[in-house]
């Protein structure tokens, strides 16, 4: 049996919505999930002011329920900070789902590209694929001028069309052999692309579902040195007690 | 029910014993697997020549067994040219366990290295790094001098000790955060040395098995444009038929 | 006139008054500065955790005062979020102290290298100079394992003798022609240790301070199109109004 | 006097004539050479899958020449796998096509273009330019959606448009300065096309024999340690024993 | 008091009458400036040949002021030779207009853009960018196919508006958000531009002036070790004995 | 009958003799050569300083002698700005001795390092090698502390020894497979070296001599579009008029 929490950084319930059928739809039998949202920020993450607001409450509800569950997800594709910082106070595996859909693509095809939302996310989501170190296999990042508040509408046929025309220029422009949906907001946007590209299309949300079962049936976790090493315990002012509980109390060495 | 066929491209049969027992331990229970080797070829794959040697028998076992598996793993270390002829000529998944092992020790750690056997997989696995893309995740690749023919013995604990001696100096000394064992003959010793050294340690076979599980519950395979679309049909001298099945036959565009 | 606004992230009282030290040193007679802590937060950033719980905070405390300054100064090492946040917010510029004394320093030397407190710094300023494009110019980064809050203390002659060790060591072995401090509690250190060493040694207080006077002599302030354009209005849930007034209120276009 | 085997690594006599006539044109009287192709492979060499069907036969045909002969070219573009092997096995000089002509490109201008042919080499030549190391230096691969087979037919105009048009665009729109023709069947339509394009325009097999040539002259061939040290002697199964004949019978150090 | 020394390495009394008026306007009231050219040399700097016979006056002029002046400025946008040497041979700053606007620019947004005269400044440009190690932060080199003597005529209007169309590409085509203007004659145009594109527009003597008084005003200079340590003597064939005062007479150690 | 200007760049009689030494070993009898140096320059050039102010005289030195020769080699292991300065107003071939070896070198080995005289060619050399664009082949640039002056001293074995050592470590230590020697100076050093190491040793004199002969035998010469296009007509002041007569006088277009 395997637990998984899928935190949904931002407070909308459609995103929750779509996580949950998402995950419902793709997980094993084995494995129970839940999903979640921080009970403060932002309805929609379209920035890095945005992220700012974001973090304190995804740290604050991922300490609530750290305990209880195996393997975290962080359901943005931003490359959110939060990801790295429960890295640090936890010793069971975090994962974003930017991060592992770009590393499954890098097995399907040569290149992939990443179909994303507004133009904000061009310059941002190109930095966070140097910094996984995997910029020689991007074809290209392709924002739509969607918002992510303009998911979650019943009609989603004008956002696919979006998202369809947008990838389809990366694979015949671009050479992009593989396509990223480039927002959480996407989830289930896959399949139907896929058919229609006649390419991989790779929803982040699946992605990070399923390396965390791998990670859980091949009895893997991240690495506690360095990088990811737990923080010593320092004073904290006007927090919850909550986030102090998370540091290391061993005296430095 | 997913069946992998797991090809091993040395002849040795004491590493078809070792893909055996590693895949046993690790296959979800609706995985079937099969691990064959070529019929003639190389006992062992020590460098470039060896390599020349071990892909035509390599080609010639996949084209005997494709149609009835769903999912094939190239058990060698190096990066092997066949991975990418055998992803031409298929639809189903082919994957190489350097690779498989790469991706997934960049989503547990900020760095890894590659313990490998001699002194020439450095250059060469250096270069299969930068193919990957993740060059700057990289640590180090480090050699053992040990020899693929050395695998095998009665006796692994000198093995064991080597490999560990290098794994160490990686960590406390390259950064390494996380270990990929870089030949298939090591398959088997992760654990161990995972706990003795307190860092996630992959064995590639692993690796490979799971992430084809993966591609099969999330109903992916390889891209088929550009890259590895599927080649056209063209005359062959003094080979087998078999070989000219696996071209395409639709009229160049 | 020039009104520059000093954000120490952490809420350590030793930190205010080094920057008050430094900024009362160094700037012109025609500029006025305040410094300012969270009202909430960590004591010390020595990690993404510890960012994690310092960005709201931050934010807040810039909204506040934001209206009657010019300029501002993020007074941490880490290349945090916020100034990334902060400048989509305001058309006032923003800067940090790494990015300020690592640009400063390639116009001094060949190469710099950066030294800091905890070996975690290795690898996430090492991903921070990556990120600033400059990692070509970068010798190393190198640690001392001092505790953040080790700063402080009335004796610094032991902390000064670690962070010489290293920089000496960063010159003599590594090519370093030009040192950068590596935390904003090491405010006060440089001309000390560069004349010691005989080669440049940058406070990144200092320097982000004078770029600002730079700036405003020039009439520069960040650009405001594509990765730091105002963030659209979006609902907040359980955080202060305070945060929404940032948000730009334009139609999206 | 100097004697230097081509080898074609395809089956096609077309190839070998075109070869013989260039090698013709360009070596000088003290040069003597050979032209001959594999017993058993592709027709043509179009991927990754032609490649590895060419191996054996590639490595078979050195083999029987090898002792006979003082420097060794192998005639395709695609930066071969055999190349690396060969120079495993001799202490002769051993140089591909591709190799050749880019380094070269890289002292006649400030960047260079590949014109190929179908486009699959698109990617797979990036890649080989990266193993090169030069691909600062490369501003385009253009491909031309000739099918190697076109090569040898009575008429070449059509042929030679297809190459001018690319190289035309490499020029106008990439910035090329230099034009390196990428596949061995293009041999002889260097000069018509310099003429044109008034830039310099490389055929590969030129380029290779007169690095051979150059090679002989100052007394040179490669390097011996490391990447290209003599593989160690192993069990061959089921192949010819000339191929165990190439191994290094010295103990292991 | 500073006094700073503005070199226009070409012999164009524009170009002295331009640097004169934007160093007025800019420079602090505490700071005095000269602005000289050499005696011998080009009229102006449109590549290679020209820079080579700029560089001896360069130096001549240089030595001729250096012990009377506190920081030097090279008004070339070509990062040319003699920012080097000069640094070689004095112990008091020497900047470029080039590095000086790329680091400011860094500081400014994501990517820049540099717009320039002729088609040759594409390559070199690109090339110095590179060697200033900020590659990935330069968005694109444009050119205007301007001559450098084209300024300085009456009537700027057309200057202008070739520079802007260049730079109103750069920023909606090639992603910059910050424009560098890439040649000395080009001072002065700045603020317009900026008002017409809403981005920060750099003019690289105005940022090499501000760097200087930075620089005075911190305390620094560049550093003297590796590699820009002062050349030991030597002897000099049919040069004045003026250039050999400016070595080290010190023992080499 | 090939004509080759073999330009010494400082004004050292002995590396005069020590070029011509070379040439004739290895020119081939068809090939002519003249060793010439500047009237006026610095005897040796141990820096950017130096190379200053040895331009000018390098340029007149070739201006007098472009219309009787072939091809021309600046015999400097810096990577000269003549050379980019004289493909500008020549349409024959120039080659400078660094470039000619450096990529020779990667043709023979996976990965090669210099060995050059004092540490400022460190970086010196780092950087031209990244301009080269080959900076991952590289494995070291290592510095001997010898002066260029020292070189033509009776005495080679302490030269040599220090050379030897260095080129050793590059070798066991760096991964170097090739040794280039990265002084004019030390022509004529390679093959005793080249015996002791058992790895190819590279004179770059021999190299650049060996590539105009090859561009003469296969009619190339540099490419005049973009990068080194003949310059414009210009106005110079105080200089000789022959360095006027190398402008194109071709309208701008």
């Amino acid at each position: 049996m395997l637990k998984i929490l899928i935190i949904n950084p931002n407070t909308s319930e459609h995103f929750n919505q779509l996580l949950q059928v998402t995950a419902d739809l793709y997980s094993l039998d084995s494995t129970e999930f839940k999903v979640v949202s921080p009970k403060a920020g932002p309805s929609a993450i379209e920035g890095v002011y945005d992220e700012a607001l974001s973090v304190q409450g995804t740290v604050e509800i991922f300490l609530e329920y750290e305990p209880d569950f195996d393997g975290f997800i962080v359901a943005c594709f931003s490359d959110p900070l939060s990801v790295y910082a429960l890295r640090e106070i936890s010793s069971k595996p975090v994962i974003g789902i930017a991060e592992a859909s770009i590393h499954l693509a890098c097995l399907l095809g040569n290149k992939f590209s990443i179909v994303t939302t507004n133009e904000r996310w061009g310059p941002l989501l190109t930095e966070a694929v140097k910094k996984y170190g995997v910029e020689s296999r991007c074809a290209s990042v392709r924002t739509t001028n969607l918002r992510v508040s303009d998911f979650g509408k019943e009609e989603d046929a004008s956002l696919k069309k979006a998202i369809e025309t947008e990838a389809y220029a990366a694979v015949t422009e671009d050479g992009a052999e593989v396509i990223c949906l480039g927002c959480a907001g996407m989830s289930g946007f896959d399949k139907e692309l896929q058919q229609k590209l006649d390419v991989p299309v790779l929803d982040g949300v699946v992605c990070a579902l399923k390396i965390l079962e791998l990670f859980h049936q091949y009895g893997l976790t991240h690495s506690k040195i360095l990088t990811y090493s737990t923080p010593l315990l320092k004073e904290l002012n006007n927090l919850s007690p909550n986030f102090a509980k998370a540091y290391s109390t061993k005296i430095k060495k």
